[in-house]
C-alpha cells in the first residue's frame, strides 16, 4: 500500500477500498503519510466526493485510531447533541441541563470558537471559577451525580480526526460534506452516547448557506450514526439571523439562565425545546415535559448543580465589557433582515472570538440585539449595541455593519423565517 | 493576500488573479505557505485547470524565483531541445553535438532518471571521468569551445519549479497539463535560449499515453515559449515502442556513439535527424545537413572534445553489466508489439534506473533488443538480452514482461508507427 496510489485512485474519480482508507487513516495518525499528502487527497475527496461506504468506513477508521469511552455504567440512558455552529448558538447551555432534568444522562464533549461562531466553552468561562478541562474519571462523576456535563473533549478521542481537521484548517478543505460528516460523526460515535440530536444550521451565519447542501451534511451523518448503533435525528434549523438577543461569551450565558428560569427570548426557548423533544425520544424517555422543567425550575437546579460541579460560582456576578457603542435605526419601519454572519464578524471583531487557537477571548466582548427580524423600529432607537474591553475595536466591527439590516416601509407585511426547516431521521 | 482564499479560488473554479499567483508562488518559495497548502493548491489546478492567462503568469512567477542565464556573449545563435522523457531515448546524445556541429551553440541543461525513463545524466556517468556538475562559468567556458554542453541545472534556476516539483512527486499532483508545461518552460525560458525544439513523447512508454493530451502538452509549451520570445516549437513522437535497440546508461552511451559514427538504428538517426533540422532552422541557421554531418565525422568530432571538456574520456571501454539474460521468442511470425513501458520497468528493476533521488544506479544494466516491430522472428530466437550487476533481480524484471510483446502469423501485413506523428509550431 502506498499514498500516492490511495491519492490517485480519488483524483482519479475512483472509489476508495475499506483497506485503503484503513490504511491511510492509520499512517496520517502515526505519520507515515505526510501532512502534504493528506492535503491533496483532502483536495480530492472534496472535489470528486466519497460514497456512502466510502465515508462509514472513513469514519469507522478515525473511531478506530483513538479510545472509546463508556457511558455503561451509568443509571440513565444518554442523550447527545450536536451543532454544526451558527451565531448567538448558547443552546447546549439551557438545553443540557433541562434534559437531564427530564432524566436522561447529558455528556456533552464540546469545542472551542473559531472564526464568526462562537464556542461552548469560552462562553462557560466567562463564569468565575468555571472548568473545562476534566479528567474522564470526574466527567463520569459530574455526569453521575448531576445528569449533565458540559466539557473539553479529551485528546484520546478520534485523535485522526484532530490531526486532520487543523490540516483542513489551513488548507482550504473544510468545506467538503464527507470530511464533515466523518469528523463530526467519528468523535460522538467513539464517545459512546446511545443517541444524538444533531442540530444542522443553515444560513448566512452558518457553515451551511443552502437547505440542500444542510440536507445532504444532516442525512450523511444520520446514516452514519444509524449504521453504527447510535440513534440520531438532524433538525435542519436557521441561522439567517442570529439565535435570541445576544452574541458574545458572558452575553449569552446570562441569556442562557434567563431561559433557565422560565424566560428569556422566544426563539431560543422553542429551539431548546424543540431539541429537548428530539433528545428524550432518542433516548427512549416518555412522559416528560421540557417545557414545565424550565418553568417548575428543576432544569435551573440542575444548572446550578453542574456549574459549581465544575469549579463554577453559578451566583457569581457574570464580567462586563468596559465599553459600550449604540448603533441606531436609520429609518423607521419593519426589521426584515438581521444578518446572522456580520453579527458573528462584528462580535469576532469586538474580541468575543479569537484567530488563531491560541488567542485568548474577552468574556464581556459581544453584540446584543434589541430588535429581531418581524419588529417594527422607529428611526433612532437602539438597534444593536456593541460590547468590547478594547474600543479601539469600534470601528473595525462597524466596518462589518455596512449591510446588515433591511428595514421596509411601516405596514409592510413580513412573516420571520420558522426556527426548524426541516427533521431529518 | 492568504493562501486559503488563493486555494478556495481554484478549488471553486475560479481564475487566479496575477496577483494571487505571483504571491502564492514568491511565498511558496520563501517558506511562508508551507507544503501542505501547496500540495492542495496543485490538486485543484490538477482537477479544475487553469486557462491561458493563468499559465503564462504562473510560469513567469516561477521564472522570476531564481535567476535567469545569459547566452548573449557566444558567437553562436542557442537551440535548445528538451524530450518529455521516454525509454530508450538517448537522442541528447547525438543531437547535441550534431547541432553544434552545423553551428549552433547547444546548451542542454539535463535531469536525472526517476522512475521507467532514463536520465541524460545517468547516462552519460556510465563513461569514466565525465561530470555533470559544472559551475556557470565551467558550462558557459565548455558551450563556447566545443559548441554543445550537456550538464545538470543549477539550483539557481527557477526553485520554485524545484520545490514544486519535488512536492508534486509525492503527493499524486504531477499529472496536470499546466503544472507540467510551467515546470518545464520555466527552466527553458530562464536558462535563456534563443530557440526551443520540444520533443513531446506519446505512448505507453511516455507521460502522455494518448496523442490529444500530448498535443494540449504541446501546444500550452510551444505558446508560453512564443509569448517568452523564445522561438518554440514541438514534434509530438511515437513512444510506444523503446527508441533504438537499447534501454540503459551504458547500453545507450554505446548506441549514440554508433549513430555519431554514421551507423545507429534507422528510428534513432531519423529521429536525431528530424529534431536537429527542427533546432538548426529555429536557430535561424540555413544550409547547414546533418546528415552530412554524422556522415563526415564532425558530429563525432564536438561530442569527443565535449565529453573531454568535462573530464571524461571519449577512447574509454564503457562499463558492462556482470551477468546478462536472454529471453527468446515464444512463436514464430512478425513481430507486431514491444511495449515501451515494460522495457522501460524491466531496465529499472535490473538497476538502470532508481526509485528515489537518492539512489545510485547500475551503469551496465538495462535492456537490449534484439527486434522491433515489423521485424520476423523465429521461435526460439533471441528477443531481449537483459543486463545486471545483481542477478536476483532477473526474476523480478522478469515479472514487468509479461505481456510485453505480439507476434503475429508469418506473412501478416504490418506497418509500424511513423516516429513523428505531428509538428506544432
Amino acid at each position: 500500500m502506498d499514498v500516492i496510489s490511495v491519492i490517485r485512485t480519488k483524483r482519479d474519480k475512483g472509489e476508495l477500498s475499506p483497506e485503503q482508507i484503513d490504511w491511510v487513516i492509520d499512517a496520517y495518525t502515526r505519520g507515515a503519510v505526510a501532512d502534504e499528502q493528506m492535503s491533496a487527497l483532502a483536495m480530492a475527496i472534496l472535489l470528486n466526493g466519497m460514497n456512502r461506504d466510502e465515508i462509514a468506513r472513513w469514519t469507522a477508521a478515525m473511531i478506530a485510531s483513538g479510545e472509546r469511552m463508556d457511558f455503561s455504567s451509568l443509571s440513565r440512558p444518554t442523550a447527545d447533541k450536536h451543532s454544526t455552529g451558527g451565531v448567538g448558538d448558547k443552546i447546549t447551555l439551557p438545553l443540557a441541563p433541562l434534559v437531564a432534568a427530564c432524566g436522561a444522562a447529558v455528556p456533552q464533549l464540546s469545542g472551542r470558537g473559531l472564526g464568526h461562531t462562537g464556542g461552548t466553552l469560552d462562553k462557560l468561562e466567562s463564569i468565575p471559577g468555571w472548568r473545562a478541562l476534566l479528567s474522564n474519571e470526574e466527567m463520569l462523576h459530574v455526569l453521575d451525580t448531576t445528569g449533565a456535563v458540559i466539557c473539553a473533549a479529551g485528546d484520546g478521542l478520534a485523535p485522526a480526526d484532530k490531526k486532520l481537521y487543523a490540516l483542513r484548517d489551513v488548507t482550504g478543505t473544510v468545506e467538503a460534506i464527507p470530511l464533515i460528516a466523518s469528523s463530526i460523526m467519528s468523535k460522538k460515535i467513539a464517545e459512546g452516547t446511545g443517541s444524538l440530536v444533531l442540530d444542522v444550521k443553515v444560513g448566512t451565519g452558518a457553515f451551511m448557506k443552502n437547505i440542500e447542501d444542510a440536507r445532504e451534511l444532516a442525512s450523511t451523518m444520520v446514516r452514519l450514526g444509524t449504521d453504527s448503533g447510535v440513534k440520531t435525528v438532524a433538525l435542519l434549523t436557521d441561522m439567517s439571523t442570529p439565535l435570541g438577543l445576544t452574541a458574545g461569551n458572558a452575553l449569552e450565558v446570562r441569556e442562557s439562565v434567563e431561559v433557565l428560569a422560565g424566560g428569556g427570548p422566544a426563539d431560543v426557548v422553542e429551539l431548546t425545546i424543540a431539541l429537548a423533544r428530539e433528545m428524550l425520544d432518542a433516548a427512549g424517555i416518555k412522559d416528560a415535559d421540557p417545557a414545565k422543567a424550565l418553568a417548575d425550575g428543576s432544569a435551573m437546579d440542575v444548572w446550578r448543580r453542574m456549574i459549581a460541579a465544575q469549579g463554577g460560582d453559578p451566583d457569581a456576578n457574570l464580567p462586563v465589557a468596559r465599553e459600550q457603542h449604540v448603533v441606531t435605526a436609520p429609518s423607521s419601519g419593519v426589521l426584515t433582515r438581521l444578518d446572522a454572519y456580520d453579527i458573528g464578524i462584528a462580535a469576532w471583531r469586538l474580541g468575543a472570538g479569537r484567530a488563531r487557537k491560541e488567542d485568548p477571548v474577552q468574556a464581556g466582548a459581544g453584540v446584543e440585539l434589541h430588535a429581531r427580524p418581524g419588529d417594527t423600529v422607529t428611526a433612532g432607537q437602539p438597534l444593536l449595541t456593541l460590547h468590547t474591553d478594547t474600543p479601539e475595536k469600534f470601528d473595525y466591527a462597524l466596518d462589518s455593519l455596512e449591510n446588515t439590516w433591511d428595514i421596509a416601509p411601516t405596514g409592510t407585511a413580513f412573516t420571520p423565517s420558522p426556527i426548524v426547516l426541516d427533521r431529518i431521521a
